[in-house]
């Protein structure tokens, strides 16, 4: 399968996206039409507080207009490194510091129109002090164990994507663990 | 937490996508950008075919320009429900026709830009015919045995954010089950 681009026009370009409108051309000769919103990419991270619990944050998220339960995750900076931006955004939103850093793999969170991806990552914190968060977001660092995580997610309260792969990723490797 | 629009302008009106530019206010006072895009909504099927093997599409995808494997997803249309566009999703892009349809909550894809809320579902397949898909989309179908599933899951071949979402799901109804 392939689609070759025929034409491609940049109709905005902010400070976090840019979108781009495409014309197509599909294998079967068929012409249409792409709207392509770019994105940095991000990085998630779940995590594992000293004393064994799982770390989340209950973040305000504008575009849905309510708050969310979330794994730690943030917007890679340029030229950052998807395991530095992984311990930035530790440090910022949890106060904690990263002890050990695991890579999950990585998710596209809307392939149909966006190019946004997101590395996963495995983390076990240690210390614990005082946040430094982003001025621009308000979030609160929520604390579970693993029954209480379960219980959350048997009542459909876990509605972010990125928060599910991450569950998916991190039993993948529990289930290699002695 | 809250965040008050302050104002708010439509920079982008597209066939699929609209982009919003808003200033708001934080709680502390302090303002900000938010740019948000605009989407229908979507939906997504863990689905089982009558010879219990779980089904997929493999889809080309222009945003990140490869193939993805995925579980059977669309768009909505206006005016069409969740379950609707579930069962004419399965129509189109599989060739079935929906036994069983069981709501398993929804999600949303990128919540930190983007409005798009993906209800999900699990279905059981019966029948079996001509595929009928969206002549803008290429897709092959592709059937799996949980054991398959599980092998391409370990080795990190899963990149699709709501079909990690969809498995975590119907992996909780299941666990209810006799």
């Amino acid at each position: 399968m392939s689609e070759k681009t025929i034409s491609s026009r940049r109709v905005f370009e902010g400070h976090l996206l840019k979108l781009d409108v495409l014309e197509v051309e599909l294998d079967n000769g068929r012409r249409t039409r792409r709207e392509i919103v770019c994105h940095p990419g991000a990085v998630a991270i779940w995590a594992r507080a000293p004393d064994g619990r799982f770390v989340f944050v209950r973040q305000l998220r504008k575009a849905i207009e309510q708050e969310l339960l979330e794994v730690v995750a943030g917007t890679r900076e340029a030229g950052e490194t998807p395991e530095a931006c992984a311990r930035r955004e530790i440090r910022e939103e949890t106060g904690y510091a990263v002890k050990a850093l695991v890579p999950l793999g990585f998710i596209f969170t809307a392939p149909g129109f966006c190019t946004e991806r997101i590395f996963l990552f495995y983390a076990e914190l240690t210390g614990g002090g005082a946040v430094d968060p982003d001025p621009d977001e308000q979030l609160d660092v929520v604390l579970l164990d693993e029954a209480e995580w379960k219980a959350i997610m048997s009542r459909g309260a876990v509605q972010d994507a990125k928060t599910w792969a991450a569950w998916g990723m991190f039993q993948n490797i529990e289930g290699c663990r002695p």
